[in-house]
């Protein structure tokens, strides 16, 4: 009888009428035009760079602009049961944007307002910015905002503070979460709370602000970030360094983080020099098996000192050629160089891109463990890394019109998660788990870890509307 | 009816024997003497350094060594009820460990294991370690752990991750929570979580880690901590400068702050210097207003730079006197001096001790504020400050066996609060809220954010018995 009192309670699934009424009904709530359910334009909106074949088609588009015009949205969300996906800039790597039959994406694109405060040396931003803007905008003030995905010119701050993103500068400057320091966020009953602010240090309550960084859309949508900001970083020297094998680069980082702290140390193999040498031609060693870009921005002979450590410990793990400029736009080159290796080496087919991390002394056992991968499966696996953090991209290039190739990817996709839990370490040290890798989750966490997870979720978002199919 | 099956199923209270066979059922699942009930003993640990009045009396104090042990003490409280108060040095300034009738207090003050692993550059520590012990292992091994409470001789690590510990270089190295990586804890349910490890940067599911530190014990307890640590500190320089007052001197903060990040920069009233030098007699100048102490650790000409702005800005904002130093040995008695002020204020009278910050341009007026407070409640508050970042301790002086000097206190110690929520900062820094702030979060957070760690706190401790009456 229970059973029957339950089936009746149910709300039967809407007709696509009374779905279209719902959706005229919220378009008519907000400002003409935010609301968009061109289906040409829904299409640009189903993938993120993740490209992930199995996304959804939304039932609708909304670019809001403020926080109240969020709040309407999770609003008739919540009232009709509707999903909702939030989007930054769509360049998630792990499918944290991808569409979602049926539900709302939110995009925040439009969402751009920004104060710098020079006095509390902190930005408030909205999401839909740039990293890159966020960069600029703080230092036309003199300041800094140190991370630095390598996709800063094109992803937004929003997305950053969703996946905890991390970039080249983490080494010595840390992640997103530590520049975070207050938020605004709309949790999923509409309401919109402030947490944090802008006093460096603040112990009052649960650390709800850090709770949010990093959960990846899934607890409330960020509206508005306040973001500490540094002096500005002083002007790095650069050592770049040809090697002959991967083995031998990895050793040498270790060498190098095991003494100093540099404030860049990157890494790139014989597949990705090659295919930015293609795209940049500027005279990169083809010959060679991996190259380490390092920096130091340490000052005066400190800074001297760091140089000398990295160039002895390139030449110590056999560097065929060593390079060191204290020129920054001559350094900034080989950065750029590092930058572009993910879009030149995906000029040679489709990419699955990985973001698995390791303890540092594991760092050679994961590339040797790579390049077995590679090998067993056929497939190439180009491996760029921030390798002062443990933190590697490697690149799995497919022919997207060849399934038994695009297979052999996916497994060996999978076995390289696998590998880097072998060794202690985490299938994703920047990007986020998002819709690609939550299937490896569990092995990494524990299914304690899992139950923990999807109790704060119910705790928080009861009906499970917010960005469905990520991380649980 | 409801009602009355309710009641009907609801357990009646144990009775003093039924407890006192309980407790030694606890007893015997444990090691022998690990489970204390004697009177004298407990009475040692009603209170903590905040010297809670209201301190109850615990059922039994357990000192375990391992997370195992803690584990059967939590099941043992969930299977019968019985709130746990976790405790770590007992050096809370906030009643975070202040005993509560009829609970268990989980001492970790014998959970002391420690590895050092330089190839990570990490350290495993279990909680009941003094800050100063990790410090000393890592200095051991060339490694340098940055928190630095001014009570870090005799605080635990345990308890700095519970309450977000910050201290005296956090305005240039951050708070614990920025070098937490890992830990383990036990749940409500008894459950051992492993929450991150040792790679430095994990975006792999909910940032876990993140919310339990500063979460003081509410949410589990913790039993293991993985800690970041850096390459040593390079030699630091000091300066240290005597302003007529309090004004001038807050007013030299934000000039530097406004430019560089100095490695520290603390903040001394008169009646802290006079208090200091009538315990040390080290020649402060008992004439001057305040004192400032601040230090780069820049090296070469980039320190020097930052030293000669200080100085700048110390003479630019009326300081009497200026003394800049190299020598580390002659630069940390000055330090020492900092660190001896609360202690040393405390021969004056009982202390009732704030943690209010505040952004950095609000600094001049909070310590106005606090003069007023002083002033019109006929008080002595005498105020010290972590003033680099904007987090101040004003101490609160009273004759405790004058009633109306106690509650004018108290009276002046809400008013200081109330002035920090209305300067939009905050009540507690580093010290966390505790039982003594408790009454003053809503003002500041808003009844939703409440309301959201009400839903948190439910759905990971349902039946409330973590540290119950903190934060809540």
């Amino acid at each position: 009888m229970t059973e029957t009192v339950t089936a009746d309670l149910r709300p039967a699934a809407p007709t696509a009428p009374e779905r279209r009424a719902a959706v005229a009904e919220l378009a008519a709530s907000l400002p003409e035009g935010m609301v968009v359910t061109d289906p040409d334009i829904l299409a640009g909106y189903r993938q993120d760079r993740a490209q992930d074949p199995d996304a959804g088609t939304s039932l609708a588009l909304v670019r809001p602009t403020t926080t109240e015009q969020v709040q309407t949205v999770v609003r008739w969300c919540a009232a009709h049961g509707v999903p909702i996906v939030p989007r930054g800039a769509g360049t998630s790597l792990s499918g944290g944007s991808t569409a979602v039959d049926g539900a709302i994406t939110l995009s925040t694109e439009k969402m751009r307002a920004l104060t710098i405060d020079s006095a509390t040396r902190t930005a408030v931003v909205q999401p839909g910015l740039f990293n890159a803007e966020v960069k600029a905008a703080a230092a036309e003030q003199g300041l800094w905002y140190p991370p630095d995905p390598s996709s800063f010119q094109i992803c937004s701050i929003g997305g950053n503070v969703a996946t905890n993103a991390g970039g080249l500068c983490c080494v010595k400057y840390g992640v997103t979460t530590d520049y975070v320091l207050g938020l605004q966020v709309v949790m999923a009953d509409g309401r919109a709370l402030r947490l944090g602010g802008k006093q460096l240090k603040d112990s009052a309550g649960l650390p709800l602000v850090k709770m949010f960084v990093g959960s990846e859309g899934t607890l409330g949508i960020i509206t508005e970030i306040t973001l500490r900001l540094l002096p500005p970083q002083a002007p790095a020297c650069t050592v770049v360094g040809s090697f002959a094998s991967v083995h031998q680069a990895s050793e040498a980082v270790l060498a190098i983080t095991a003494q100093i702290r540099p404030a860049m140390l990157e890494f790139m193999d014989s597949v990705a020099i090659n295919a930015v040498e293609d795209q940049l031609r500027m005279g990169l060693d083809r010959s060679a098996g991996a190259l380490l870009v390092a920096q130091s921005d340490a000052a005066g002979p400190a800074g001297a000192a760091e140089i000398a450590l990295i160039e002895a410990a390139f030449t110590e793990h056999g560097a065929t050629e060593v390079y060191a400029t204290s020129d920054p736009e001559e350094g900034e080159q080989f950065v750029v160089a590092r930058r572009m290796a993910i879009p030149s080496v995906e000029k040679k087919g489709s990419l699955l891109l990985e973001d698995v991390g390791v303890p540092l002394p594991q760092l050679p056992a994961l590339i040797d463990g790579i390049a077995e991968i590679s090998r067993t499966n056929d497939v190439v696996v180009s491996v760029i890394a921030h390798a002062g953090d443990g933190n590697t991209h490697p690149l799995l290039v497919f022919d997207p019109t060849d399934p038994t190739e695009h297979d052999r990817a996916q497994l060996a996709f999978g076995q390289i998660m696998d590998l880097a839990i072998a060794l202690g370490g985490t299938i994703t040290g920047e990007h986020g788990v998002g819709r690609l890798k939550k299937g490896w989750l569990p092995d990494q966490v524990g299914a304690d870890v899992m139950e923990l997870t999807a109790t704060i979720k119910r705790a928080l978002d009861p009906q499970g509307l917010f960005n469905p199919g990520v991380i649980l």
